[in-house]
């Protein structure tokens, strides 16, 4: 799982029917110190998850497991976070 | 889930059976400013995308998805992209 | 599967309902010779690992198993390492 | 989904019992055009693939899909490509 | 599906139930000449896999195939290479 924060939208008028309905977020990968790491990939949400929030969030065939029916995404927000500390 | 650019096509005769029918795009992966990221991949289309329209594809087992059946692929366009926009 | 370190605690308050009750690891991965790498990802636990330990973790959506359940999880600690011992 | 080259064979004569009878080809992958991309990696073949062909090939739990059982591969060639054409 | 040597052992004792019985190996990736790529990962095994065998081994979820149940495990041996050549 990782650490992210949302930057934009991505908006798909024309697509696949499992996906009406579903917001398409921009989120920015980052590492537990809040450092940027990549690019921004383009996630679905399922925490209701807000601009500039920094989130978690699940890659691969379990991005479909909030929707509980089979969704064509492969990454989903499923937490916003509080805080991400190293201990000791 | 990804960006990218549909820039051809691939013609494969001889393929497994699961395959026939199925509309073997070249897809140049973008970041969300629509630079290119990495060599160009082979995806399969349940969104109707056209040649050089920008687009959303996942990848995984959930690529599958769209063809309400098992096909051996692992990529697949799921939406057409109107905008990817950074906020604020 | 992947050898790794707990160095901390991620805290989520809103999160999807399938993640209540899951602590959340902060792991640092780990070579066999304990060096560092990469950055450190989040992960939950099946084993009980405490912090400092060094720990077995999987990746995908096999991290879901321990929980017997569709949880939206991709990291999962699955054992806490005595040793790793390169032979001969 | 990705194309490749059949540049050999891999010989496995103790072997999990779910792989008897599935050749294993070793095969190197290609950008779209032709050139190489990473080293070698094992595949299975469902598709009739010959020495030196140039394949379409997916990785990941889908590569067992064509077998229509469980196997434990994560690599199958799929088809093989007569085209991979930039448009315009 | 990727080829491998069998270079030690990893030895967990508390662990995920499921792992019980399971014996863990570490394993270095090779390239089909041999040379070693990225560092040693750890897998469990299918295929009896002694000591400094040179292997198949295969990742994701479909590495938990071979125990018929379901195991959280993301790397695994399925068989023992007697060759991998390249033809021509």
């Amino acid at each position: 799982m990782n650490l992210g924060r949302i930057i934009g939208r991505v908006v798909a008028t024309r697509k696949d029917d499992r996906l009406r309905g579903i917001k398409l977020l921009l989120l920015q990968p980052l590492r537990s110190d809040q450092t940027e790491i990549g690019g921004p990939i383009v996630a679905v949400d399922s925490a209701g998850a807000g601009a500039s929030e920094m989130v978690l969030w699940v890659t691969g065939k379990e991005a479909a497991i909030p929707f509980r029916r089979d969704v064509p995404v492969d990454a989903c927000v499923v937490g916003i976070v509080d805080s991400a500390d190293v201990s000791g």
